[in-house]
Parts: structure tokens; C-alpha cells; sequence
């Protein structure tokens, strides 16, 4: 229930193999490129609590960080993101936003299973230009890093759905305490808003026709010129309505919710939250500050469905085609801002995404 | 904040073991004992989601179920538990509850850190048999399956507790839809209360004075001479007064509570549920009927945490004595079902367990 | 804390009044028109559970209809709406909503203090007159039954929100079970929505200065031709974002939702149930069909709010401004869903309504 | 739904009386005496949010606050209990508790339907000796404000019961930010636990058989020799077991809350909160300081439901006898403090009360 199902990786052994002797041939060794907050926390969590992998190679531009990190798990620094690539069985992207498509081309080129955080790309042509390659190559590597659909909430949310009758309408709220990064408009759609962009996609299992942003009035922390809060108003090609408030000076603390309204019923997903705390004439449960509080979960689950689906030969959640069609569609959202709404052209599916 | 610090097992190499190429060793050779349902569950998840471990042996008296998932697992099977001990770098325990004790000795005797699913012992002859030989032995080797101390919602509940003052009630409440293996009174305390009666003394940090046991109204599926739900009122030599409310036939659902009542406030743990439906003229969410759907994720964290204790060379979560207290607990609750409250009378605490 | 603070309706007389031979010159003789469901409600409200009220006068085009609640409240029928406002201290309007604006100007002219269901009037041109009339008169007799404005609900959350900071967005939900009276898109809007644009901008003590509607997907129950459900975008003066999903067909029952995001936080709205049910694997509570299991005590406080004001010569809740303000909204809103996104221009602001 | 069915007072009157010229005989002319919080609570809901009622006299011992409110509600001040009995069609006793049995002796010789603030009378022998007048008497003119059974909550709970199958097990709690008046262990059992004495007792349309106060570990706040917080653990004469927490410096707040454990599914009342407030890393609500801020509608509905009652000739709510038990049940509950678990005789029900 909570979860795609596991991969049964011993089940790639004929019987012949029950031996515990040759069971070490199935760890892969995996590269991290990118030791900054995210880099570190899957690099941690492959090496501690996903099974079937280790992290032999980290890379990053800052050495010191990457030695350190590297004497933490007993890993190997790389002096470069090629020879990481070259010299790991499969290879996590944790870097720059800017740098992943490059480094995903590297990966596509030497074959590697490839995890790859979200965005694939910035820009519709570099993300495009993974896409293409993939298809150029035949064969799926890339699996991208949209954590969501790992997530207990939204997989629990997502099988809830049958019992709503039709979608018709979805609310999302998406909401930061602060912008550790900065705040700026594109920002929040390419970066933050990006999320419910690909988790409404997968949910109702539809693509977008057309993207419009409307502008809530600018909180106290909103800088000028840039747009917080903000509503993001899609229509899916099936009709479905799906609006995102994305909030990020929402200063009271990290949130995300997202209500399904159907025909027969509504499912809203929460935080889950375990305690109730009352005290200070007030009843209630803490919220977290940002996203690993809420996200911890998702991101180790992710990581095992990658691990097992990289022993299995296959990519496992979001795919490089569902990157570039983020992409596209956050930076239609960007266009509406001065342009109005925005239909969504999407090119022609290649049948390697079918 | 989920969970005790991960172990960091790679640190046990010195600078100079930064090297992929012995990774492999650090991968413990599992035999789990038991294949039903519990130990099927402990397997998988040892195989699938555990990092640092693998399942190398399995042993069932039912051998076409031992041999079943053996093949799903790559692992081999045993002809009996003293072969699978003495064959594996690790042991889980997950057979009947009588035979706990006998099978933990040997483990005790052959040296290999033990995994014992609760109860150590049904009786507290056995129980006490277990901890006088680790007392012996000098070295503490079993861990002891009160997963409850590793489950997120418990976690959170006993971080919070800083916040509401001084402890004064706790109040809980464990029920499950239907009791699985039949009815009893007596196995309701020592199998199902006996979680309440670690926990609450995990979340305290205080052992137990007295205790008795109130008989609420017989339910439409009570047994006759037979009391369910029923109240276990303990009290902590600290002063603090723990209720219990068992419920076997509950009906409804399987649901487990527990709000502590301090000075200052209350906090209140429930069961961190996502969703919120709405249809039919309702609004609220899905119990599990069982405790699986509950304390999955609790049962992973277990593991894990226990194989990286095992690297480090220590246990983790309860011990032995735990288990003795829980079970001598457990005891004088059924004794007051006719006796009246029960004083519990504790052995000394052997240097050991300090 | 719960509603507006209650005329001290004995403090009219002095302090020689003080005998109880003449407390029953304090008791209003109400007439009511029209005795369908709202109507009958208010008037036996008003006979038992109102302080300083009694009914005197009901009128209705169905004859039996208002003899048969005469009969149960002790009151007398009058032939025609003009006999009963003739004959009674105060008036209620229950009418259809094509006759309130005509009902109105008759009892202005004949200076009755009148509580008059909302809409005042479908149509702007109507609501104008009725407006005009009262400002000829010079004196506000006219209270406008957006009764939400006396729900505890909505108090409460009127009063929470100096504690969020600056309000940026509202999220409003208004769903119904079913269309009592069948749907219309113009319906939803003029019928049902326009109590959130009434409460918004009660809330927000804010003008709207435009308005558009997007259709969420058709459900299973929409008539051809027809949206249901429904986005409608308002933005204030102010620069507040206003949105309201509309959903007059919902099927899982009748629920408003509020929720106001402040640039410090957010204060949210829902039904205050006191109940949590388990039972069959759920937790939850029950949601009503329709809108008076929600607001039946907005109801009672709106008339005792009513009866308090007309023995202090005032009028309470809305106005006929605010009602001739809900109407123009209501009817642009409608022409947006050919027209697209409408500014809202509206008249000056009477001096009787600073 | 929420409440008892209101009376027809109207019905008592023929067709002929279908005139507004008499309908002012309908007022009763209250008296209230004790003009402290809750008797000023009570006149002043009587005169502004009551129908068919008028206070019209008032006595205090302290003069100066019965005159301050009288000039407020246009009432007079009576010269001494007597007096005011004898003035007034129907009268309010929320005197000090020692004073209830004496001044209701009084009413019921004058044949003044009462409503008479809990407690009955602090002792047995007092409460006693109001059910032996009211029983010579042979009419029942004695209302006991038990609030609770006017609350829509508890009305809520009652009324969801028939889905639970049979109840098993209550579970109460009610707590009080701080002793407003002082505590002593004996004070919160018969002054404040006794609202759960009476209510579970409706709830379960049952008796009690037995009663045990256990003492929880006492807080910062509890006075030296006084128990806080207590569990009273109850069994009624159906075998159902009835807990309650009673804890009268909780600190935190004022909260009550019931759940009633049956044989198919719970159901447990909270507080019916409207807001969720999300701030400060916190979601949540207001909790109230004391009791009004939970209670103020069961107040007004109590009050409007017994001037409907004697309109028609009865009483509402509880009786005396319900008093009397109620006064019985708390002193054995004292009397457990030191003799441990008692047995609750009860005198025979005569049958002015079957």
C-alpha cells in the first residue's frame, strides 16, 4: 500500500545461485555527483539505509566537501564528473540545476542508470536535448528525481483515487517558510511549483493544455517586482482543473497539500502528522521549517526503487520525458506572467516513452 | 528526529580502507528463524530495504515454507535452528513465543548478536533464564523486538515530552479488529498489552509499581469467561499513572493511541494518517485492520537500526531485561484478574543493563 | 467572542421603568412573507427561540400553506403583503427571490424595519431601486439576510485574523449534495456563491475590483450547457487573490470551507463538527446534505441580532449596499463566462452606507 | 438534530386565541437568585436570547451587584429569597451550592417551577430531603441545571450511539486550566466530576453499581494532601466501565471530551472548533480558559428548554432524583479516596420519577 512494489532482486539468480558466497556481486557501486545538502543526503542515505548499494565515488567542484563526505562512508573522490561516471556501476546528478542535462548527456554516453534530480534542465532545448539523446540511445537510463510519487501521502492519495468517481478539479498548496536560495518568480515555478506541475500529471495520468498565473497580492518579504503568493491555474488535456497555490515567504512553515475533488467525493492529502499537542490554550501538531521534514520518506523510498529497478534493468519513477514536459510547462507558466494564458505545446511522444 | 542516529558503520575502517574493492565485508550474513508471517515480513525487508545486511539462511519446522522463500530470497535453508546459528553472523528470532527463550540460549552460547521477537518469554522462569545467561556471559547480545520504540510516531511523542512539564497519566489505547489466533485474557496482556507495558516504560524511563486489571462490559465476541475490552492500570514508581485499554474484538479497526498527560499540556499520538476522504455524507480516513498497516514502517527502522548496532558491535532497542521486566509485567497483570492489584516485585538489575 | 455583542435592549428605558408591568410593550409583532422552507424557518424561530419577538402576521400566495404555520405559532394571516407589512412592527421577506426588491420598497415606504432574504434582488437594475429608495428616505431600514455573517464560524474567524498579518489569498469551498432547486450555471453564481462574495468581502473589508469564472471539468450531474463545478477568481481593491470553487452537484455531502493565507500565516475555516466516529475501518465524522444542518444557529443569531437592533432603531448584518454590491458582482461574474475576466465598476457610496 | 425538540408553546392555546392581543401573557416572570457569574450568565441570557421569558426579579447578598443588574435588564431587586419566590411565575436558584436544597424546599412549597443550578445539594441527606418534598408534593417542579444535556456536543454523541453497537467502555476527560475557586480533591469530585456522574449516566440510560477514585501522580500546582489530577473509574449496573480523568490545574486549558467505546465501532466528542490556525511552525486551535467558552450554547439551550417546559406544565432536563443520585455517586467517590472501592446503594426510584 505504501509504495510501489519492491523489485525481488534475488529473483534475477537462478536456483543455482543459492549460495550466500556470490551475494556481494549485487551491490552496485554507486557515484554521487554533487555534495551540497541534497548530494550529502542521498549519498548518506544509499550508504546507510537503501539495500543493494554502496557509494563508492562522490565528485564535487568544493573538494574538501567531497572528501569529507567521502571519509564519512568510506567512499572515493573523483576528479571529475566524467571519471566518476566512468568508474561507478550507476550514477546519482546532484549538482547545479544548470549542469544536469550536460552531465546526464555523459551518463546517456556511458550508459550508466542515472538518478537525476529535478529539474532535468532549466530550459526546454537542454532538456530537450537529454530526451533526445535517450531516444538516439534506444534504451531508458535516465530516472528523474521527482520524489513526490514515492511519497506515502500522494502514493496513498493516488490509490484513494477509485473511490472519488471522475477528478474534476485539484487544489494544491505548496508552501515554504522562506526562499533559502532566493526569491524570484521563474524561480518559484522552475524550481518549486515544478513539483505539483509533474505530481498533478502523474495523479490524474494526463497531460496539460494550457498554464495561466495569477498574482495574489505580494506579502511584506515579497521583493519587488517578483510575484508571492501566487496561483497557477492548468488545464489538463481531459479537463481537469488543477490549481497550485505556490507560497514560498509563507513564513509560518513548510506545507503541502493537495485536494482531489470528484464526482462522488473528495480525498485532500495532509502532512500526517503523529502527535497532537496541547498546551498554551492551543491544540495542535508542529509543522517542519522545509521540505526534508515533510519529504525524508520519499527520498530514501526513492532511492530503493532506483537501486532495485537499476538491478533490474529498468528505470524506476519520473522519466526523462516527464522532465522535459515539466520543463515545457513551467516555462509556459513563466510566459503568462506578462503574456497571458498559455497553451502547452508538447511535441510527439517517442514510442521509447510509451 | 525520526529514529535513533544511524550507526555510521563505514567509520569502523580506518583513511586507509577508502576503497570499493572490501565494501563487500561489510555485508552481515542473516539466518531468520521462523517463516511465518513475522518472520517472512523480517526477511524481505532484511533482503529488500536493509542496508549492511543479506539473508543467508532460513529455518521453519515447515520446511516448504522455509524452502518458498529461500527462492524468492536467494537464501539458503537450514535443516534446524542450531545449524542455522552456528552458520550465520546474525540471528532473528521470529518462532512461536515458547520456544523464544530456548533458541535465544543457543544463540547466547554460539556468540551471535540476536534479534528475538517479543516476548522474550511467555513465562518468567524462561525469561529470566535468558538474561541470567547474558548476564554470564558478560555481553549483551539480544536485542529484543519492541518495534514500537523505533515506530516514528512513538519517537516524536517521547521528543515532545520535554514540552508538557512533569508526566502525571498516560493514557492508551490498543485495538484490533478481531484477534487473529484466538482470545484469551491472558494472552491479550502478555501478547498485545505487553507492547504498552514496554513503551510506557521506554517513554517514562521508569519501572512499574503496581498493577491491576478492570473489566469493562463483555463484548457481542467475547468469549465466555473470557474479558475484553478490558482496563490495565499501572502505576510507576515514580508516581505516574499509566491506563491501558486492550480491546482484541474491537471490531472497527486496529488503532493504537497513547496520550501523555503532564503538568503543562498533553501530547497525544494517533495514527499519522494522510488522507482525508470525503463522500457519503463522511469525512475522515481508513484505519488499518491489522497492525502491519500501522507499524510498517517501525519494523524497517528496527532492522536497520539493529544491523548497524551489530556492526558496531552492540544492540539496539530493548534487551533482555527489558523483555524479563515486560514479561514479570505482564505476569502480575493476569494474576490480578483474580488476585486483585498486583505490587511488581523486580529482581536486581544486573550491572549488565545499567 | 461568538457574534456581535447584544443590545442591552432594557437600557432604552430608565431607570423608572424598572417594573414588569410594562415589559410587554417590548415585544415586536413580526410579520412574515412567504412560508416555504426559509420562511417557516425563521418564523418559528423567531416565536421560540427569539428574545423580544413575537410573529403576528404571516403571508403567503399558498393560503394553506401559511394557515397551517399561523396555527402552529398562534400568529394571524394576512390576504396580501401589503396588509401584513400594514399591520405588523417589522417585516421579514422569505418571498421568491424576483420579489423581494418589490416586497422591499413597500415596507420602506411604509418605514418598517425589514430583514429581507438575500439576494436583495437578481437582477442590478432591482437591487438600484431598492437602494435609491433608501437613500430618498434618508433612514436605513433594510437588513440583508447574508446570515454567514452571525455563524460562529465565521466570527471566529473573522476575529483570528489579526493574528496572520496581511491577507493575500482566500481559499473558499462551497459544495452542496445536490441542486434543490435545479442548476444553473447563473444560478450557482447569483444563488450560492454570492454568500461568498458577500462574506469575502465582509471578512476582508474590501471592494472587488474584478472578477472571472474557469470551469472545472464537467461532472457525471452536469446539465448539458451548464458548469458545475466551478472556479470563480475575484481580486479586491486591496490586491487580495478571492477564489471560490462552486460545486452545487458534489453528491458527498454539503460543506464551506474558508481559509484565509496571511503574509504570517493562515487561519482556516470548517464545519466544527464535535464528533470523530470509527467504525467499518473509518474515522470521521459526519458531513450534512444541506446547508441548515451547517448554519442553523447563524440562522437564530441573525434574528435575535435582527429584533435586538429594531427595538434600538437600528439595522444589523448587511445592508441593502452590501446586497446591491453582491448582485452587480454576482451578474459580472456571469457575463465572464462568455465574456472573460470583468472589472467590477460600482456606483458612489451613498452617505447613509459610510 | 441538535437538541431536544423544541415545545410548542403556541399549541397551548386554542385557534381562538389567533391573536397578537394576548400573546404577551405568554412571558413568564423569572426570579433569579444570586447574581455571581453564573446567575448574572443566566439572567442576562433569559433576557436577551430567551423567548417567552422575562427576568423580573433578582436577589443577592450583596445588594449592590443584584441592583447593577436589574438596571441592566430593567428588573427588581427582591429584599430576600422568600420575597422573590413568592413574586415570580418561575424561578433560577444559583445561590452558593450549601444554599440549593433550602431555597428549592422553599420553591416548592410556594409550587414555583425551578431551575436549580447542580449541585442538588453538596450532601446526601439535603439532596434528600428536596426529592421527599417534591415526592410528597406529587408534581415535579424541579429542573436541575445539568447543562451538558443541552450541549450539542453531548446531544451528538447520544444520538450517534445506536451505530456503536452495544457501549463497553466510556472514556472522559475534563480538565480545567486552574481552580477558579480553590481545590480539594472532594471539591472536584463533587462539584466538577459530577457533570460526569450525570452525563454518562444519560448517555447510558444506566445506574452506577461501584466507584474508585485512583490518584494520578500529583502535578506542580496540587496542593499538599490533595489529589490532581484523579481517575474515577465507575461500573454501572449494565457493566459498563466509565472512566473519567478529572484534572482541575491542567494548565493548558479547559477541554472536556467523551468517548464512548462500543461493541462495533467509538465515538468520541471533542470541542467542535471551527479554526485551524497554522503560525509559528504550529497548526492547531484555541482552546478555551474555562468552562463558558465551551458550554455558553448548552446554557442558553438549557435555559430556552425549561422556559418552553414550564410554559407547557413540565420540567426539563434533569430532575431531582438525578441530583440526588448524582450527590450520592460523588460521595462515594470521596468516600473511596480512603476506603477503597464503594458500593453506590441507591434508594428505591419513586415513581414520581419512573
Amino acid at each position: 500500500m505504501l509504495g510501489p512494489p519492491c523489485r525481488r532482486r534475488a529473483a534475477r539468480r537462478g536456483p543455482s545461485t543459492r549460495s550466500v558466497l556470490n551475494a556481494a556481486v549485487d551491490t552496485l557501486r554507486i557515484g554521487v555527483i554533487g555534495t551540497g545538502n541534497i548530494g550529502t543526503s542521498h549519498a548518506r542515505s544509499l550508504a546507510r539505509e537503501v539495500s543493494g548499494a554502496q557509494v563508492a565515488w562522490l565528485y564535487d567542484a568544493d573538494t574538501a566537501r567531497a572528501v569529507a563526505l567521502a571519509d564519512e562512508l568510506g567512499a572515493n573522490v573523483a576528479p571529475n564528473a566524467e571519471q566518476l561516471i566512468a568508474s561507478s556501476d550507476a550514477v546519482v546528478i546532484a549538482s547545479p540545476d544548470a549542469l544536469h542535462a550536460e552531465q546526464a548527456l555523459i551518463c546517456l554516453d556511458a550508459q550508466r542508470p542515472t538518478l537525476c534530480e529535478k529539474p532535468l534542465a532549466p530550459t526546454v532545448a537542454d532538456a530537450r536535448s537529454v530526451v533526445d539523446a535517450e531516444v538516439d540511445l534506444g534504451r531508458r537510463l535516465i530516472s528523474l528525481g521527482f520524489m513526490r510519487r514515492f511519497d506515502p501521502g500522494y502514493v496513498a492519495l493516488k490509490e484513494s483515487m477509485p473511490a472519488i468517481g471522475q477528478p474534476l478539479i485539484v487544489h494544491n498548496a505548496h508552501r515554504n517558510s522562506f526562499a533559502p536560495y532566493g526569491l524570484t518568480t521563474s524561480g518559484t515555478l522552475t524550481n518549486s511549483a515544478i513539483h505539483e506541475i509533474d505530481i498533478n500529471r502523474w495523479l490524474l495520468d494526463d497531460d496539460y493544455a494550457t498554464v495561466q498565473v495569477i498574482a495574489g497580492r505580494p506579502g511584506l518579504r515579497t521583493p519587488d517586482g517578483e510575484l508571492d503568493p501566487i496561483l497557477v491555474i492548468l488545464t489538463t488535456r481531459g479537463g481537469v482543473l488543477v490549481e497550485v497555490e505556490a507560497f514560498v515567504n509563507a513564513a509560518y512553515g513548510y506545507e503541502v497539500r493537495c485536494e482531489i475533488v470528484g464526482s462522488e467525493g473528495t480525498v485532500e492529502m495532509g502532512d500526517g502528522a503523529f502527535l497532537t499537542r496541547r498546551a498554551e490554550r492551543t491544540m495542535g501538531h508542529a509543522l517542519p521549517e522545509l521540505w526534508l521534514g515533510r519529504f525524508e520518506d520519499a527520498y530514501r523510498r526513492q532511492l530503493q526503487a532506483w537501486v532495485d529497478a537499476t538491478h533490474a534493468g529498468r528505470t524506476s519513477g519520473a522519466t526523462a520525458w516527464d522532465g522535459l514536459i515539466a520543463t515545457i510547462t513551467a516555462n509556459a507558466a513563466v510566459d503568462s506572467i506578462t503574456g497571458g494564458p498559455q497553451s502547452i505545446d508538447l511535441p510527439a511522444r517517442p514510442a521509447l516513452y510509451a
